[in-house]
């Protein structure tokens, strides 16, 4: 392969290398002076590590850490291992990726608009976005942060995936037999929704042993209620975790918290949630909020917030009806009846993850360069009275490298932290850590280190948040690329980054780019995934059943219009209104072979939308023009594609 | 490697298999019963191949096409060979990826939304892409099709991409130091804006070797003027070639055709551009369309429309004021003064590609199982009026297979056709075809066949529309990929097929994947493309220089709102407006490192976009609920990240 040595970038030189280029004096260590300065690092020191940071690149020539030619390349005609679901960021979307080959399957608009399925053009896609009165989108962005799926067992179920929109506080729902969005719900009196984790059990009821709650952390402390009153007096500000439920995708119930939430998880039982928390202070700048030395992951009992929700000890904040309890620390100071129990971590922490056999929580340090272990167990006794100080739930906190953010499971005992300033993923064991943390001097808890390009932030492991990992493929998602591409101006690709985790050391597979702004995503086997490939035409109340059935209705100004498309036709070769008639276009696709989709474009008018196999789609819009319009098949349909249209006309 | 074996696909078996599979019986096979039926390829039969298209399935276990486990994995840190620059079809955007590796590296926002970056939501996106009257967007979608480069001395010059929109006939511009969408323009009479070529000479002064004019091609037949007049008349339906000016993006001219327009072509010496067209017998629904045995490649003689038009032999359309010169059959009947030659092809032609050395245009038949080429020096004999029938400017018309769409050239005298119907590529060389053509038996045309998976529309190969054909790589956008990939419900991803082309015989590379609904790309040479990383602050004439500027400036009911950002924070922590201010907020980005960009996204407010370093942005939008709202940086730019936020409170 003739891969270019020169120079092709402004006098920037490509070395033909895989370890780290032009690092040195770029981003990375502008944010590691800058995070540097502005956190006191200078106090963390690193102890322990099986391998200093510095030497992890040259590690690199190591035979252990090499990858055959060829060994993960996935020939044409083959399939992938599974598939990873991934948070797209302020994109709004969410991706599907194939793993190992990193090849993007589909794209799921979401918070976004897409002209390529209709999404935010359909009458359809708009309910589930939401409108204004005016029946124009209420919001065409959002950013979406992180992604888990329904659960069953302690494993994915296959049936929904969820993702949060941090922009405009709303949590959406994917049907994994379609892949799309159906259900989009915003959250009421909250900002800043970060966090996302639905639970995996009921907490009462172990036959309820699947997924019916999500809950949603929310990050920004508001005036409540935030109508204009309260906007100088910071103290009366708070967040609210919230609980969805799962089905119906309405607001069960919130609780007032102490602090900016993070990051969520929850535990195998089905009785705790779990919630990273920064600024316990309270602060409204940024020295304010960092002035503590700790802040706290929180634990929601959630048996003891319904019961409390259902015995009416709850208020309700402005026009919203949800019930919210307090769930404050001051409010919670009994253990026996206290529905949170405020672990202290090192301040500004990160990530929560749990470990596949449920036992320990893990607290990423941010700004310490620990991670932070918490013993389920123990947090139950506190619950119970048994174990006085919450700090006391803590294992484990060992030292692991520069800004640690995530970290996920292998199943076999071991975790893997991403440190964002270090800019590596660090193998660590629990057990060992545990040991360390009692006093045993001989105990190891860093087992290897790899390094990634560049600052990774989330690192997630194949089925690592479930009872089912398998310690296969890590994937770490970069947030920086910088030289690993070639350019494509100012804004250059992220890096995701594949590794494999089935020996002691770890090897790094491919770098695979990813649209900014990937975020976090989860690695599901591909026979979890049952996908349905033709849509049920009943499944459409609007579905314009038979050929027979096209026609042009009017009632006064609204025109109704069904039509059908079929292969390489549409059922009506034109269709007439008025000038300022409004037109509803519904369109049933009766192909039914599988993925020959029909798209329906409507020149000059803004509308494009496609219907599947069996599938129906409306549109409604003014018809403000007169003249002669083609709508035409814009999805390649067959043979006769480019010849399928029929004309739109508007006459005076 | 553990791919699976077993059914995870609603009982649809999973061959793990490179060849075919499920082939027979869905939609390609649907397609070209449909196809065969409506278009009597009955007719039609195949000779010469060098081998049946039935076995080219099995010449996959030929040792001479397998590829060697790694030979084309570009390796973690490795860089891509070339671009490719890709349209997206009705997802309006078009796309970056690398090659061989196939991994995307960028989307460029053009006539879709991009909450990303913030493509039609900044005040500056908006100018580029039109609003109405009130300031609100026109269009929020688009159908690319097709995407070319500006070229110098028959090559690319790496100074701009022009893609089409189909839906709303527009043409766009990206300069390639930026990758960024520039200038869009609104075609004047134009509907189904379909095929696009830069010129790449002028057709009079040699000396300006380089592209000054872009082509463009009307597929659809409308009335002129389209106000409602002659809907019922198709008589009067006619559509435009129209050429815009490469600089200032505004349109030059327009020529009336018979026809419809389907792809376009240039030649070397900018004397001639070229459209195949469907439908000369100028029919209104699909029968019509069809009913000629021959449509045409029509040839336009720039030099004298030019001429034409500075004469003042034009006419306007409507309001539009651009000069339209008559470009039909019936108004060009003496070669020595036509403006057009139209040359005879096989009904229904679909692309037309000229070979690196510029002699001949090849016009793929679709509905005939031939290709036609017809020689430049024949056309130009045609014009000087030394060649009677335009149809003796066709020197081949070789068999090569069912559904030829499009041909790329290798530079070495061979051709490589898509081959829809066959799902195949066909290797063919030129010379063989014309000494065929002239009569010698001994010569055959066609070299190799190779399966692609399945249907094919576009195939490029590298550096394939230039004089530096390479003959290195082939990729075919294939329009249904089926069971290649992991299912992700009724809607399957696409493929693109990477071919080596270097050898006598094909060799399939890899199976990538693309988000629907890819069509034509170029492959560019990595070193050709020279892109700039940061922006330059004064190019932003609404820049915010230094932090000492930032200020909220009130101007009656107007607030402009000033505001830098520089990793961690924004310069100002709290901005305060009244409920119904219009609100103007610009920011510039003050860091100077490489992709060190910032987020702007504002709580509930529907307003979302990045500043990329030096680079200035603003939103206008109306302050239309009271309360305190965070904004916050959605793109990730340093360890403190997540805390660089600040206030936005409106008073009541």
């Amino acid at each position: 392969m003739d891969t270019r040595e020169q120079d092709i970038n402004n006098n920037q030189p490509h070395v033909q290398d895989e370890s780290r280029r032009k690092f040195l004096g770029t981003t990375a260590m502008a944010t590691i002076a800058g995070a540097g300065m502005a956190m006191g690092l200078a106090a963390c020191k690193k102890s322990d590590p099986a391998a200093p940071a510095g030497t992890a690149a040259e590690a690199h020539g190591d035979a252990s850490r090499s990858v055959a030619p060829g060994e993960f390349e996935i020939h044409p005609g083959k399939l992938d291992e599974y598939y990873i679901f991934s948070s797209a960021g302020h994109n709004g979307e969410m991706r599907i990726y194939g793993l190992p080959s990193g090849r993007t399957l589909k794209r799921i608009p979401v918070f976004n608009i897409d002209p390529m399925v209709g999404w935010g053009i359909t009458n359809e896609s708009k309910k589930v976005i939401g409108t204004k009165p005016d029946g124009s989108l209420k919001y065409m962005t959002g950013d979406t942060h992180h992604v888990h799926g329904s659960y069953k067992d302690g494993t994915y179920d296959g049936k929904y995936l969820w993702t949060n929109d941090k922009l405009n506080s709303r949590i959406a729902r994917i049907r994994m037999d379609h892949m799309e969005c159906d259900k989009i719900t915003e959250l009421p009196n909250v900002q800043g929704f970060h966090g996302i984790f639905p639970d995996k059990c009921d907490p009462v009821d172990p036959n309820i042993n699947y997924t019916t709650r999500v809950f949603c952390g929310a990050e920004f402390h508001i005036p409540q209620v935030n109508d204009g009153r309260d906007v100088d007096d910071p103290s009366k500000w708070y967040a609210l975790f919230t609980c969805v439920d799962a089905e119906s995708m309405e607001v069960r119930w919130q609780v007032k918290l102490d602090g900016n939430m993070e990051l969520l998880a929850s535990s195998y039982d089905g009785k705790l949630a779990a919630a990273t928390q920064y600024n316990t202070e309270g602060g409204a700048v940024l020295a304010d909020m960092m002035s503590a030395e700790h802040d706290a992951c929180v634990f929601l009992n959630i048996e003891r917030i319904e019961s409390a929700v259902k015995a009416g000890k709850s208020f309700t904040i402005g026009d919203s009806k949800v019930p919210v309890v307090d769930g404050t620390k001051a409010a919670n100071q009994d253990p026996k009846t206290a529905l949170t129990c405020y672990v202290p971590v090192p301040k500004n922490p990160h990530g929560v993850n749990l470990s596949p056999d449920g036992k320990y929580f893990v607290c990423s340090g941010k700004l310490s360069p620990t991670a932070t272990v918490i013993a389920t167990e123990l947090v139950h006794k506190y619950f119970a009275g048994e174990l006085k100080n919450p700090r006391d739930a803590v294992v484990a906190e060992p030292e692991i490298g520069l800004g640690p953010l995530h970290t996920a499971f292998d199943g076999k005992g071991n975790a893997y932290t991403s440190l964002f300033l270090d800019s590596q993923i660090v193998k660590w064991n629990v057990d060992a850590s545990i040991a360390h943390f009692k006093g045993d001097k001989n105990a190891k808890p860093v087992l290897d280190r790899i390094d990634v390009h560049y600052q990774p932030g989330h690192t997630y492991a194949s089925m690592g948040e479930t009872k089912e990992a398998d310690g296969k493929y890590l994937n770490a998602g970069n947030k920086f690329s910088k030289d690993r591409f070639l350019p494509v101006g100012p804004l250059h690709v992220e890096t995701e980054q594949l590794i494999d985790i089935r020996g002691d050391k770890m090897r790094l597979i491919h770098d695979h780019t990813a649209y900014p702004e990937p975020h976090d995503a989860i690695i599901v086997r591909a026979d979890v995934v049952k996908t349905k490939q033709i849509y049920n035409m009943d499944d459409f109340p609007n579905a314009v059943k038979s050929f027979g059935d096209s026609r042009v209705e009017r009632h006064g100004k609204k025109v109704n219009v069904y039509m059908t498309s079929q292969a390489p036709n549409y059922s009506l070769q034109e269709i007439r209104v008025k000038l300022g008639d409004e037109v509803t276009i519904t369109l049933t696709n009766h192909d039914k072979v599988e993925d020959l989709a029909h798209g329906f474009g409507l020149e000059k008018h803004n509308i494009n939308f496609i219907v599947n196999p069996q599938e129906t789609h409306s549109v409604t819009f003014v018809a403000d023009k007169p003249g002669l319009f083609w709508f035409y098949c814009t999805h390649f349909c067959h043979a006769l594609h480019l010849e399928m249209r029929s004309r739109f006309i508007v006459e005076k």
